[in-house]
């Protein structure tokens, strides 16, 4: 598994949504003084009711040769949506399941009443049940040519137009944009490209610098490898060194065996590619980490306890140890992520995200325009040294699926570090969150503005509202409500000027 | 030929720019009491120095199966280029050989000193020598496919890039955006869709609202008719009454010989369709007309006397006068559009626009995205009566080209009416320009503005500067480079701030 499948990984692990949280201890103080719980309690299921709509949509925007509509699934509430004075809060699906990413953005739910807001949910082309050509979508790269960011940002352009065409009421409502991590990119995109439709955006974790040179490739693994250094003394440190001890236990005669033994391994490592493919699971998992570590229990991919990351450090107290204790605390590191629960019988290195979302889609997305460099060095950073290797990357894509990247290209269609002239989009970030390193973490304008989230990890403030939510979400949420407001607002006095 | 057919034709003329004037007479006053002159006199040539490059654009900016290139030609002049506080003027080429716009769009020449600027032409795909596929690029709608004005836009930018990228101290330069008819069209697109590339665009004589339902389809022939309304006593009544006069002669026996030798026609009529394809012909002479009705005399698609639509009024002073001799006072002021050299030996009712403009292409883009509706009644114009129907359009559309068009596609993609939170665009529109009643004549912000100019004509203000130009095309001239200096000095503000 060379560097770039190691990105695949990282990519889609790192643009999960977290599922809705299962609360355990208040968390308003600092990480190092945070309680955490073994014990895993569920939390109670919010009902939320939704309509499940199809629109009929081109299958190719850009072009008329082929004139083929596929069926895009969107979800609709409009319990609290109000004709008169209402808005429209559209979230720009990302590369998964729609229901998913609906069950898991309960700010939305949250703020529907206060905001008299219809909420709509569309489902990004590709992924979930929105497939262009049903299952042979994937096939190749002839079929898998119309993913891509513009026609996605398209799709929605023709669905805001047709809910303002087909619902009562709807025609003359503001409609803002709203996503995370990837979908945080549309939305911004959304805003930049379609700002006839949209009065603004909220982009949250939405790493749209994280491309070409915009930010040193090394930002992403500095950002875990801190979060890791302040969880436990000495944990990075360890963490560092845990890599030679690993090739140092699987050079030896039954180091392999070892290994597969000592790490519970379902499928026991047979050669040297093993090695590397294990070291690279586990980086994932220390990178995944940092993007879940939120300050209370959590049922995301696994079952997690508060504060995962401090959790974890409590294995990586002390570097100077034989390989063979290293190894014994990296299992048990590894444990407190895929064994939270104690249920797991052995632990699978081929394990990747939820189904929810769309692996192949997103694959082929990074190797065309979603190429986000990322890269190690192993002295700033707790990974093993990884350059950034295009030629490599496009070779490996090219054999993958017959395509080459094109990593300068989504600078060029969207402006790169050069916004300025774009309003109404608000950039939130979660501090802890590696993708924030790629992210709008400074205001640009007064209309174009950042938020960072304090302890937060990857777009913590679309989560549905937590009596131990951190105040600092808090505090973000409500500015970003108010700023809400305010393009709402400003939209409905331009309305009655017009009038 | 139906009323598809006319549209195409009076599509092409529509979007041809005139070439450089041959001035006679100073005309500050109103047309009315303008003098015109029967003699034509040739304008010495400006020989104008530009270097013709090429660039390697993907055939596919949107897709990434297909991965051809082919070679994009433009031109650039830097004679008067300062790397110390100049700009770029970029030419957004329309649909024609960029040779020939370069010719004609002598206020970029005459402005080139001033602002320090580097000049560049850049040839749309499709046009001229930048063929996506060379000898088949028209071939069918295959080849065909990626003929858009995304494409083209992105063509654009990535030149843009390239050229900043490669030209020494272009990098922290400020680029605008210029382009008259459709390329004004994409001169103001291209600002809304690439603010991070160009700080503003002029955009002459664009109708970026002619299409779908944003302007009565009506407006295009009512400017026509009122131009001649105004040129001469009873001119516009006398052409609402010449229609029925040619069916009248046409239905006699011997009607369609009379005709053919009547107007001198250098293919005689012989069936009844040839009668409908004589009158679009007759039509889109009255509509070219109005659209180079230049206050002086001018060498476009045929020499042409100063006020030729007064010139050509001058036959249409009675119209209770018998059909021959109606038929005979056509034929006069055919004349003046056909043969004011003196030159032509017969009337050729195939003729079309100069070959410099690209027939093919323009023809599947009106079938494509570019469906701009026209139609009259008859009675609020001087036209036979040819209503708007877009279900024949599609039909016809997909018998030429095998594609469909998609009307309300323009809108969706660029905004439509609602485009008040871009900035730095200049819609100048001539007054007597049909084209005028699809454009931008109100301004819509403080920074995006319009320019009505009195008694112009189709893009006067981008032709070369002329003793004898009138004083509201020179001041229009002179607003339009006091704001583009506004938004470089603009830009060399922001890049002094950040540096």
């Amino acid at each position: 598994m060379g560097c770039r499948s190691l990105l695949l990984l990282l990519l889609l692990l790192a643009f999960l949504t977290p599922a809705a949280s299962s609360p355990v201890s208040p968390s308003l103080r600092a990480p190092s003084s945070l309680p955490w719980s073994t014990s895993f309690k569920s939390r109670p299921t919010i009902t939320l009711k939704y309509s499940i709509r199809y629109i009929q949509q081109k299958v190719d925007h850009f072009g008329f040769n082929i004139d083929r509509t596929f069926k895009q699934r969107y979800l609709i509430a409009d319990n609290y949506w109000k004709e008169d004075g209402g808005s429209i809060l559209f979230y720009t699906g990302n590369e998964g399941d729609i229901i998913w990413f609906c069950n898991n953005t309960g700010f939305m739910w949250d703020i529907a009443e206060e905001m008299k807001a219809m909420l709509v949910f569309a489902e990004h082309r590709y992924y979930g049940e929105s497939l262009p050509f049903g299952a042979d979508s994937f096939s190749d790269s002839r079929h898998l040519n119309f993913l891509t960011t513009e026609q996605a940002l398209a799709d929605f352009a023709k669905l805001i137009k047709y809910l303002k065409r087909t619902i009562p009421g709807a025609r003359n409502q503001p409609v803002i944009a709203l996503g995370g991590s990837y979908g945080g990119m549309l939305a911004a995109w959304f805003r930049m490209k379609y700002p006839h439709l949209v009065v603004g955006a909220l982009a949250s974790s939405a790493p749209i610098w994280q491309f070409n040179d915009l930010v040193p490739c090394d930002t992403f693994m500095k950002i875990v490898t801190t979060d890791f250094g302040r969880s436990g003394p000495n944990c990075s440190e360890s963490i560092r060194r845990s890599w030679d001890a690993i090739s140092r236990l699987a050079k030896k005669g039954p180091g392999l065996r070892w290994l597969s033994e000592a790490l519970h391994l379902c499928t026991p490592l047979t050669k040297w590619q093993d090695v590397q493919h294990l070291k690279d699971w586990i980086s994932e998992t220390w990178v995944n980490l940092a993007m879940v570590d939120y300050p209370y229990e959590s049922n995301f991919l696994q079952p997690l306890p508060a504060w995962p990351v401090k959790v974890v450090c409590q294995y990586f107290k002390y570097y100077n140890v034989p390989d063979t204790l290293m190894l014994q605390n990296i299992f048990q590191a590894l444990n407190v992520y895929y064994n939270y629960s104690g249920q797991a019988k052995c632990l699978n290195v081929s394990e990747t995200a939820t189904s929810s979302l769309g692996v192949l889609g997103w694959s082929y997305q990074a190797c065309t325009e979603m190429v986000m460099p990322t890269c190690s060095d192993g002295v700033d950073d707790m990974f093993e040294p990884h350059s950034w290797n295009m030629k490599e990357y496009s070779d490996d894509c090219f054999k993958q699926w017959g395509v080459r990247p094109r990593p300068s290209w989504i600078p060029t269609m969207y402006g790169g570090k050069n916004i300025s002239s774009h309003t109404n989009i608000i950039f939130s970030n979660g501090e802890l969150d590696p993708w924030s390193g790629g992210g709008v973490t400074k205001d640009i304008t007064d209309t174009l503005l950042a938020i960072v989230i304090p302890n937060g990890a990857h777009h913590l403030d679309l989560r549905a509202s937590n009596a131990l939510d951190p105040v600092s979400v808090q505090l973000t949420r409500a500015l970003e409500v108010k700023y809400m407001k305010q393009w709402i607002s400003d939209f409905y006095v331009r309305l009655r000027k017009m009038n």
